[in-house]
């Protein structure tokens, strides 16, 4: 047994609440907290056979084979677990797609996208003859599929999609093409070196009719010998500032045929004699777009609650600078402006993962109703999901960065763990819908909304709207949690209002409507991250006093400081908007700001229980700085010693290039 | 000859100025111009040497390996240079520290800290006797030195170093001792595999008196083996967020003797029996530090050119999304949102560079009074070299990430050289000192100038304090730059003196002066940014005005929109404090909000001649998204078919791995 950092094990003694608590808590009871640790130990039980030289001094070649062959151990348990009938379809997130698969497979995996894309688009766009033809050998891993969807020069705009899939009534076939070097597929992971099938979106031509993208099952390469298919050009893009072992890969086609029935058909299908039948529900893939959005806030919750874990632990342990002359150098998680850096991480976590479980709870409720034929609630859901990702997704990667450099030069290794993470972080600020695009769709919803404020019935999430445009609903500020989300509410009402207001004032002067659209955008995007403001910030408040009602009095009273804390701190941060839109005056403001500083002095003793209660295991945080016990200075050396360079006394290029340049001799 | 992308042609033709003008004026005059052409010519003549597969791809190994054979050349180049008289010890910024060096040599050189700290140090440091030894030596590279001050867990507070220099009298040595694991050197450049010297910061002892650090040189590989000598342990601190061909080491010395005299002796000195002779100038390494802060705030510049010029021209060329029905998708330069990413970045550059230059003369101006024993300004030069060097690399960090996640996905990928100049960039917000840090610093002096006020003599820099808290100075908002920038003064001279009245406060109700001040180190934080706001805004607007008096018309229109835009964006951004410290009134912000829009668009037209401006080769570039072609899909594919992933059709995993699992036999 190591022996933790007196430090550490100090701040452990006066927490002042029971960590175990506060882990139940977030893992949502005590059953899941179990169920997680024993995923856990079944997916961490092959560590040995994974530990060699750390990827990072690998070869960007070395570092694909190696991926494979831990993605080949780590999806083995995963098969394994299946047989026992431990998981099905529908909870994969837990295994591969949350915390545990993040860290087991650190940079991501090349089977990844066949579990997370793949198989669901299958199981959601496929007929019940393509469930039963591809699901099982998916299923067990005789096939490997990606998801090919973005091209070479297209991205969020898909409805711009080139690549063709144009009906031969003749055989019966569809021939894919790429008509250009920008509609090559581009992205799909695992599609360099590893998937032999993959779904395919494209143009669907049919009679000499163009009916829009549709998806088609295409194989890549032989089964047996894994060569691609005549036709199919196949490769991977290149190393990337992060998911290096993801093998995304590019791939074109020229005029490859596939059967009729590998497009997948529940919705929209194409007859023998090439007549095209409409889908009856052209908005149900919306469902799944929310779906997924969801599931990456769940993302961000995870690597948040590693970057706080390591640089709060991290900054318990360094001592830097005398506070005062003659004390030993203080704990730099004694300074202010570290708190002020990481404590809003750790608030944000529980923030965004409790808005991540209303929203998921709200989804699954719409599910039902969309499957009964009432879509009234999608549009709202659409909208909310939009700016949830946008916002967790940008707020996350702040977050990250902000802890990694308080973590200073030790930050910037990446044995701290703390560069990657950002990397994967960042990637989802673009990936499943860019953020700005998504913020203005937002923005869309919210126009149209206030637009129609008099007439139609607003939906639960922008009821707020009425309320905070009504006369006498903020007379009054007041510096509490409930007078912040009030303020909020009236900031993106406004905001709203303005825009509405500035569009027509453009329109007037004779802009066409697109124009004041994308000459007040920047506005507009405000306004729609103004509004996710007011849900995350009401949300985690309302889900905190239910929580409340049944934790310990200790654990309560940290719950509401965490409350109290992303409040302030995002009230100081918008306050520009609360001095526009309300009344709160300069007194009010310099009691925030007091009382900012307040809660960070009284979260601080707690600071490192607070991480504790994530209970990350070491060999999933993977971080030279945040492991449990502290030995921060040991493990920085003991990785560097890792290094290949650090095998050899003197390196070759000394006697063939160092000591002839020295010498004047080159 | 290669075509050029229509759409960069057209922006081209359709540019309002001349863009030969603009790069003059950049350089700062012709001659200039032609001498970079000249030093770029010469550097990138041995570009065929060079090429091989891509530095992404190789191992760490590897790439220490290729950064040893490519800087083996170019260090061949400029000691070429040297030979023929074509640069000195004063100016090898322009050849290594600038854009050139930082291009050729992309993720650094273990060599770099020879030239940029080594030297430097035993110019600075030595003593005539020790010039002559040394200087001779390093200057033709016979020896190649590394600088050693960060210790393991000592960075920022360099009293705290533990490394221990203790003079023994009786052998006239000095004897080097690393006492714990923490008092290791850690991050020295080319410390692991590279320098056979090096010069070491430690704790001086002498007569059982420690007299603080003071510098050592200190030979740590044989010369003629590269073996380390006895006592001596040494290697390299692994993988990193960047930098990664650096070769920053670690070095642990036990009881390592050296003679009295490899004490650099400039200052302080030792005597044969022990005593310690005092210096007599001790803030003068004030001066070297203010001089490494001016360089990295032109470093920054360097980068951020580097990265609007890519995303500008990638916007030019990108098109996605229809703004109209029936119309070609547009070209996301022509989205606002777009627009309010980057432009702000191509106005920062010129504000950021021309604020250094000033800084740059002012620091010359005032080493002659040191030298003349004048040491009235440093406390100033030094409080505006902390916080200029803390906001220029922070802002620029985060310009440079707009740009690249402007970029979309195709920013993600390492070929658009983004995530390097952002690795690159971010490592200035911690080295030379921590940016917090840095800007407490400058706040302890603003706190100072305060609370002297009406006592001393106001500095240039810091004299608006005493204009901007006269009566009258500001009763009427005025939606001007000249109007901004009274009001950024208002608001600095308001938060120091928030802040002060604030400590006051805390100190009245029993607070230490310590405590009060750490918890008041946000808003400290915040009113040393403001002050720093206030220079560079005002310096910018001056110098604009002057170099506005001899520009063409149509240049002089360009360059104020810039610093329009500049001062706009940061009202704009720093609304808050407006709100709070100036008379300004909605009505003003909606107008600010609107004049923000506008110069956006007046700007639109030019932004591909701005930044061609900054005439990047693009060979220095080296970005598939930026180069002067535009041919931005040709470029990714042909960087992506360099991945030695694509050399082969089949990789060996399949069959080794991928197909035993897919077949169920793993």
């Amino acid at each position: 047994m190591v022996k933790v950092n007196e430090d550490l094990r100090k701040e452990r003694d006066r927490c002042t609440f029971n960590i175990q608590e506060l882990t139940t808590l977030v893992d949502g009871d005590l059953q899941k907290t179990l169920d997680r640790k024993e995923r856990e130990n079944v997916m961490l039980s092959k560590q040995d056979v994974l530990k060699k030289v750390p990827d990072e001094y690998l070869s960007h070649k070395e570092k694909y084979e190696n991926a494979i062959r831990e993605s080949v151990i780590l999806f083995g348990l995963v098969r394994r677990m299946q047989e026992e009938g431990k998981t099905t379809i529908d909870n994969y997130r837990d295994v591969v797609g949350g915390l545990l698969g993040s860290s087991t497979t650190r940079d991501g995996s090349p089977l990844g996208l066949h579990y997370i894309m793949f198989m669901p688009a299958i199981l959601n766009q496929g007929n019940e003859e393509q469930h039963a033809k591809w699901l099982p050998r998916a299923w067990n891993f005789n096939i490997i599929g990606s998801y090919a969807q973005t091209e070479l020069g297209h991205g969020t705009f898909i409805r711009g999609l080139e690549t063709t899939a144009t009906y031969d009534p003749s055989t019966q076939e569809f021939v894919l093409h790429s008509p250009t070097l920008t509609s090559y597929k581009w992205w799909p992971g695992g599609m360099g070196q590893t998937a032999n099938y993959c779904i395919v979106v494209a143009q669907l031509y049919t009679k000499g009719h163009c009916h829009g993208i549709h998806s088609f099952i295409v194989q890549v390469r032989d089964e047996e010998t894994h060569i691609p298919l005549p036709g199919i050009k196949v490769g991977e893009i290149g190393a990337k500032l992060g998911l290096n072992a993801v093998n995304n890969g590019f791939l074109g086609f020229d005029n490859v045929r596939i059967p009729r029935t590998h497009m997948l058909m529940k919705h929209a299908q194409v007859l023998e004699d090439g007549t095209y039948v409409k889908s009856r529900h052209s908005k149900l893939n919306y469902g799944a777009m929310v779906f997924v959005r969801v599931v990456i806030v769940f993302d961000m919750v995870n690597y948040l609650s590693k970057a706080v874990t390591i640089a709060t632990r991290f900054s318990a342990v360094r001592r830097q600078c005398q506070m005062k002359a003659g004390e030993p150098e203080c704990q730099i998680l004694d300074f202010v402006t570290q708190q002020h850096k990481i404590f809003i991480g750790i608030a944000a976590c529980h923030a965004l993962r409790i808005t991540a479980n209303k929203l998921w709870d709200t989804f699954h409720a719409v599910s039902e109703e969309l499957v009964a034929g009432n879509l009234n609630r999608l549009p709202e859901l659409h909208a909310l999901a939009c700016c949830l990702k946008a916002v967790s997704t940008a707020d996350t990667a702040a977050y990250v960065e902000r802890c990694r450099l308080a973590c200073g030069g030790h930050g910037y290794m990446l044995s701290s763990n703390l560069p990657l993470t950002y990397g994967l972080v960042t990637a989802a600020c673009t990936y499943e819908g860019e953020n700005t695009v998504l913020l203005l769709q937002t923005a869309r919803f919210l126009v149209k909304t206030w637009q129609q404020m008099d007439t139609a019935n607003l939906t639960p999430t922008v009821m707020y709207f009425k309320e905070a445009s009504s006369k006498g609903f903020y007379d009054k500020w007041q510096n509490s949690v409930e007078g912040i989300i009030r303020g909020f509410q009236v900031v993106a009402m406004r905001k709203v209002e303005t825009c509405v207001e500035t569009m027509k004032g453009r329109a007037a002067s004779g802009m066409s409507l697109e124009d004041a659209w994308n000459q007040t955008s920047v506005q507009l995007v405000s306004a729609a991250d103004a509004h996710c403001r007011v849900i995350i910030l009401s949300t985690f408040y309302e889900e905190v006093v239910e929580l409340a009602k049944t934790t310990s009095p200790e654990l309560k009273t940290v719950l509401f400081q965490l409350v109290d804390l992303y409040s302030l701190y995002w009230a100081l941060e918008k306050l520009s908007d609360l001095l526009l839109y309300t009344s709160i005056s300069q007194k009010d403001v310099s009691d925030l700001q007091a009382m900012y500083e307040d809660v960070l002095r009284k979260l601080r003793p707690n600071a490192v229980g607070l991480v504790d209660a994530f209970d990350i295991r070491d060999e999933m945080l993977q971080s030279t700085l945040g492991s449990y016990d502290g030995r921060v200075y040991e493990r920085l050396m003991e990785e560097a010693m890792k290094s290949p360079l650090n095998a050899e006394t003197v390196n070759d290029t000394f006697h063939k290039y160092l000591k002839p340049f020295m010498q004047g001799k080159l």
